[in-house]
């Protein structure tokens, strides 16, 4: 992990789960960024966010709704005036809700407040900071692409692979592999696009986790959030061009779509 | 195509392009449907269908807008009537749009207009016919699942799959990318759900087709209406079981997601 060096991190939903496990990883670097934007949407209500914020002066915490597009512009404006001129390396889109519901339950409106949160406000989030991540990749190192460059990392899950289906005899959860499958999409367009301005970007799987959504009354997922973020940070700081697009696993497997 | 025997069908956005050349050749079966429900958002401007509607007392003209639900349920009540206690055989799920947006141009709106169309009016569509569909599966040939039992199809696209991207280089089209691969995680999925119920779903590719969403004013698509949906007629009366949850091509070869 020595190889991660962040001037700079955003993460969205950090006052829980994964997104809190990162943020508190993210501090325990070698090089830990000099400016760790955790979003959330409610940060009155974000009490561990709070603490480590209390301890920890590069953390500030900021509100980020994912339901809320304007709340995504008052996150830029905000970042952009904290950094003082200076680029974002590494956006994490990890914020994400689920349904478990079947064909047959399946709402309207779970498929779309899904297809917001995980694709288009992820590509709205992706817009409006790319002026941002364009800034460090001109910065950074200029030969090749990595996370200590400029990236995109987004929150994908094999839920959402086609062609795995991880969890199918557990749940359906239809609206959720559906805007998992669309986000691995934006994915692979986004890699694609972002190459010639020196920004990776890449899905990651972050395994089974024992998290709120991991968990379920009749599941106990295999992977702890300890492991799971210390695995994926690992990953992050192996990726390069040929990965951009791509779509990896914590343990840094090349996944199927 | 003499093994296709379908009683009835009903096809989606059939005013216009791929949709109306499924009522045409449907028409020409040696054996056609004695129902064909030809859906389409503005009937009053659909002249061909009307012309066919003419001809033709099999061809019903039905209002069915995929951006307005409550038109559904609308549609469901009036073929339900006409099917007079019969089962639907055959539901093409066809109608589409697309917008040639980039990841830097791309809208909040495009992207949920085109998730709305493409997936959950679909979904919506798929719930509210089932009983129908169930019925023809319940009364039709017991032992294998077939287009000529009961099927759904979804007129997808290699521009959403994950790995072909088709047509990259000629038009980003993140929403339309965006929105049939999740059509892909859908088609799958009912797929899986629908087989235990004689129900057979499967995602069709028409190839690159001469019509107003295929041609650009630099491109000109290398097939004809008639010989893609030719094509399609010929994989139909060839799927079966191990095809549920597939996704082919307009000349039946297996499509990776
Ligand atoms: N856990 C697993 O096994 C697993 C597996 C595959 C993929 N993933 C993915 O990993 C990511 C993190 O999941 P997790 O396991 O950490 O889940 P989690 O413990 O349920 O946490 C979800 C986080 O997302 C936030 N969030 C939800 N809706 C939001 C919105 N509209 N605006 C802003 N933030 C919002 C939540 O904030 P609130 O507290 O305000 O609700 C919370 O911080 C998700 O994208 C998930 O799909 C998880
Ligand atoms: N052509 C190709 O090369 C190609 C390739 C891959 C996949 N496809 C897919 O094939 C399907 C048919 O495409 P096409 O080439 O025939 O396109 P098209 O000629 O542009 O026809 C699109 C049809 O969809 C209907 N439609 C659009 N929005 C609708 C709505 N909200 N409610 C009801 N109907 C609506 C249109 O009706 P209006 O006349 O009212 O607009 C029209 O009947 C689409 O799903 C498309 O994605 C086409």
């Amino acid at each position: 992990m020595a190889s991660l060096r962040l001037s700079s991190v955003l993460v969205t939903g950090s006052n829980r789960g994964l997104g809190l496990e990162f943020i508190r990883q993210l501090l325990q670097l070698p090089h830990p960024p000099q400016m760790l934007f955790a979003t959330c949407r409610n940060p009155s209500g974000a009490q561990e966010l709070q603490k480590l914020a209390a301890q920890h002066s590069n953390v500030r915490i900021l509100p980020l709704d994912m339901e809320n597009v304007a709340s995504i512009q008052e996150a830029f404006l905000s970042v952009t005036d904290q950094l003082k001129g200076l680029g974002l390396n590494l956006l994490i889109n990890n914020a994400g809700r689920a349904f478990s519901d079947s064909i047959h339950t399946e709402s309207e409106e779970n498929m779309h407040v899904l297809y917001q949160i995980h694709v288009s406000s992820n590509l709205k989030i992706c817009q409006t900071f790319l002026p941002l991540l364009k800034k460090a990749a001109q910065t950074g190192p200029q030969d090749a692409l990595s996370c200590s460059r400029a990236a995109i990392i987004n929150m994908s899950s094999t839920a959402g692979s086609i062609s795995e289906l991880l969890g199918w005899e557990l749940g359906p959860c239809l609206s959720y592999r559906c805007s998992k499958a669309a986000l691995n999409m934006l994915t692979r367009c986004l890699g694609l696009a972002l190459k010639k301005e020196g920004i990776l970007c890449v899905a990651i799987h972050p395994g089974w986790v024992q998290t709120d959504m991991g968990t379920s009354s009749t599941f106990k997922p295999p992977l702890k959030k300890e492991e799971s973020v210390q695995g994926m940070l690992k990953v992050f700081s192996t990726l390069s061009e040929e990965n951009s697009g791509g779509f990896y696993s914590w343990e840094g497997k090349t996944l199927s779509w």
